[in-house]
């Protein structure tokens, strides 16, 4: 399973984007697919198909009313795994055996 | 303030960094700066000194027993903006009028 | 169009991936999208769907034998945009009157 | 020695923002540090300090008039390699015995 983690932001609406990044969280939560929102992006947990589908929506919906568009994608595959959404900052503090910031 | 999100990984190190990658979490979560751990990447808020230098740390930490080391670093600057750490999630979520999975 | 940089590398297949990073160039290369290589990524030319498509072709050549994957994609949608694998370069140089390095 | 592609723009200034990305292409042909622009980015070789001052006068720059700036850096450092401006590409090339459109 594939973690990928999205940012999308249109240029040319203004220093603020909060209402297209808010549409593209309403897809994303509405979609079904495992995710976490953090303050540079949302992490989506799944395979490539079904991951990169949820993407493609938020892009279609985003270039209705923007005409130009940012996008960064960083996607971490490991063969088999599941549950990294959690695992991997638990194995982090495991191994420093302390609770770090996460919310 | 800027929010800085990076990810730092060694090549040639096996499948499973996790080792490397908690080195860095100590660092960062040592040194004071406000940060957010998240399944992909750590985002730290700060001017633009105090985050690289932390970076820079955990850079030259790696790279004593690293030959190769892959870095991601993505900035969002906003002149005059603090609390973006907590505020931008809260941000979506008062415009969808409702809560996002986050941790 | 959009114009989508990728780079994919395998984690735990050592130091040196370019054998990795070899087969993804030769799948570009013979898809028929346009396409620029730099020494940290490859520039795609076109539609979501078709660069998407290459790009899902290379992570699913490298997965066969490769465990864990990095992929970085950045894209730069404009609406009606074409030519910017070079436009975008001859842009900058119009303004500053002088040619860069780019080869 | 590190490879370093950066790519720096201004939200609130509308759909174009070749102005801004000049600005910092000026900063860095000047600067005396080796690059290489492509059509997402600017590619820099060096040692982690001077390329990121480098890095900082662009958005120290940026900053004076742009009150959003968005910022992507992805590091690529190996250990005593030097050269790979042109030699990450040669070295593709050789492999897949063809020369690959770089320009």
């Amino acid at each position: 399973m594939l973690l990928v983690e999205v940012s999308m932001s249109p240029f040319g609406k203004g220093e603020s984007v909060g209402k297209y990044v808010a549409r593209s969280l309403d897809i994303i939560d509405r979609s079904g697919v495992d995710y976490r929102l953090n303050p540079m992006g949302t992490v989506i947990e799944g395979e490539w198909d079904e991951v990169f589908a949820v993407i493609k929506r938020c892009f279609t919906r985003m270039s209705r009313d923007c005409n130009r568009i940012s996008i960064s994608i960083r996607a971490d595959y490991r063969k088999g795994a599941k549950g990294r959404l959690t695992g991997k900052v638990r194995s982090v503090e495991r191994r420093l055996k302390r609770r770090l910031r996460t919310t």
